[in-house]
């Protein structure tokens, strides 16, 4: 491959920081395995075969993925041991099956038709990790209706091939908190909620793993006594939602999304750029009232700076994007300058922008 | 190409109704032209060279783009009047004047810096159109401050190459009108404010075009008397905020996301459905303080049904979306089964979704 060097690029580009990924990857690698659980991480945020592969050489042979073609697109760069966190969308039963067939594939049941589907399809042995939906009000089994696992317990144990091998969960709801103490505050709850399903389980004769994920509470919390495996994915870039609640420093972001000055307006203390909703995409944070769509950073040779001080992308349209800023920074900076936008959610950016730039050494592929 | 039918879909997908969309374009294309207005459309909304085919075949010659990256991909499926409606990139000059050389490429100038620079680089004649902000606080020379403008004039009296064709501005402001009154209001102050400004023109011997452009007023208001070019471009599909807007009923929304159902709550009143913020892009309208990302429909042979009442979706995940809904439509439904999402911006969802299915017709492409 061709280096590409920072100062020859002219439209958006998502710079990734490899020392900030693979720092990442190490620090909730490492907290993970010394509490002796089990690392299953999400790919959805990178959904990229080379990045994957800095989890490969750390020993790491798990993961997790969102969609069928996700599990696919992993598949075939290797890996074999793959979780397709997200309810079986039976329209695509043929392909599942297929890959079931291929490698260890490990599906999420969150239905009870679908659990009746699959079950009258079978013909041979496979894996399901149920979901239960620890009020998230997203998908799984409500934990609060045992009525309803029951029915699906029943289901699964009348199969000759349906192996329930363990209890899915994650906890949407630390994406509203605001502090490391809420996160764990919260993630205690969920926790415990699922503790007492799994006792409940076993009473029935179930042994089956506990596997949670959200980046949130694994980067934050310290106590997941009891809890089998974890599967956190967006901690391998974080982003400015994460820094809010509280996981990680500004300065641990490891994609900034780099675009071109293309207007700057003095009288307004704002600067306009090429990058737009469909780069960055639309998600943002209130602060005092303020809807943020990013952080704004100066581009360094290999890497960026710290966020400029009261400075932000204050809106986003199809394609530009306007940030508020101060005298000094206008002074500092022209037209045709380069500048880097720190991401709101990075998974979406990287699924919008679809490829990375290590600077000045590659482009990295993304599904 | 093979026909693709709707009941062999299995993940989420973009169907076009080539009717709704057809009747779109003719109806707006008809009123601008019985109002004795250049048209030139803006391309950013479906970025089809399929579609644009539909607007070649009525005569329409002259096109808006967004990027050179679309000004390109247009230029090579032979459309030869392109304005790029964008203030201009000066790291991507050497491309700019590439296309300059090729067709009659218009460009925009928002900026008194760069069009410094490219008053300092011209070897040839270009056409530029002068971007002002009408109070919109996005891009372009600001309105109400002629000092700024005549520093502009005088960069482009003194330039052998620069030759100024007209004046450019987009009314953001109806976006946040919820009637077909206040869209006529806003826009009647938006003219009345760009008369004042080519009057100021043609005093200092300017004969410039005034353009102008959003699907609001194009669709809902009938006096452009004095306005040279018109550019909407959300109106070929419309979407869920136009008709919030007023601009159209919400039977001529033209693309409609397939996805399908993969887990049902009904003690929730609630539908999980593969399709997400990847597909559908996160903006949203508010209603009785509730966040909207869509409205539900059925899906039919060639086209979909009015929306469901009661009936919307109510988060969005990165694939998951959730879906409040009533115990009739519950009971009308299964796993397994496509719906249809009407989306909030449909210039966004075809830019996440980067293809269309016109049913059981053909794929359409997508830049």
């Amino acid at each position: 491959m061709d280096s590409v060097f920072v100062k020859d690029i002219s439209v958006p580009t998502l710079l990734l920081d490899e020392t900030k990924c693979k720092s990442n990857i190490t620090r909730i690698f490492s907290k993970v395995k010394a509490m002796g659980i089990d690392f299953r991480p999400h790919f959805k945020t990178h959904q990229s075969k080379y990045i994957g592969k800095w989890f490969w050489d750390l020993g790491i042979r798990r993961i997790t993925v969102s969609s069928l073609k996700m599990a696919k697109y992993f598949l075939q760069s290797g890996w074999n041991d793959i979780l397709i966190a997200f309810p079986i969308n039976i329209r695509e039963l043929d392909e599942y099956l297929l890959y079931a067939n291929q490698i260890n594939l490990k599906i999420t049941i969150s239905d009870i038709e679908a659990l009746g589907f699959l079950s009258k399809v079978l013909t041979f042995p496979i894996e399901i990790y149920l979901e239960v939906d620890v009020w998230s009000v997203r998908s799984g089994f409500d934990i609060d209706n045992l009525t309803e696992i029951d029915r699906a317990l029943k289901v699964i144990s009348k199969s000759k091939f349906i192996k329930l091998v363990g209890i899915i969960a994650h906890n949407s709801n630390v994406y509203s908190c605001r502090s490391p103490e809420e996160v764990c505050e919260s993630n205690k709850k969920f926790l415990s909620k699922l503790f007492d399903l799994k006792n409940y389980l076993i009473m029935k004769g179930y042994n089956i793993q506990l596997s949670v994920g959200d980046t949130p509470s694994a980067s934050i919390c310290d106590d997941f006594t009891g809890i089998d495996e974890l599967r956190p994915g967006n901690f391998v870039f974080y982003d400015v939602m994460q820094v809010a609640i509280g996981s990680c420093s500004v300065d641990d972001i490891a994609v900034c999304l780099a675009v071109p000055i293309v207007a700057i307006y003095p009288h307004r203390n704002e600067i306009v750029c090429h990058g737009g909703a469909i780069h960055l995409s639309k998600d943002f944070i209130k602060i005092e009232e303020m809807d943020i769509f990013g952080l704004v950073v100066d581009i360094q040779e290999n890497t960026w700076t710290s966020p400029i001080e009261e400075t932000f992308v204050k809106s986003l349209y199809q394609e530009h994007l306007v940030i508020k800023t101060t005298p000094e920074f206008i002074a500092q900076h022209r037209v045709g300058d380069l500048i880097g936008i720190l991401p709101i959610h990075s998974c979406l950016t990287a699924e919008a922008m679809k490829k990375y730039l290590i600077p000045n050494l590659a482009w990295v592929d993304h599904l």
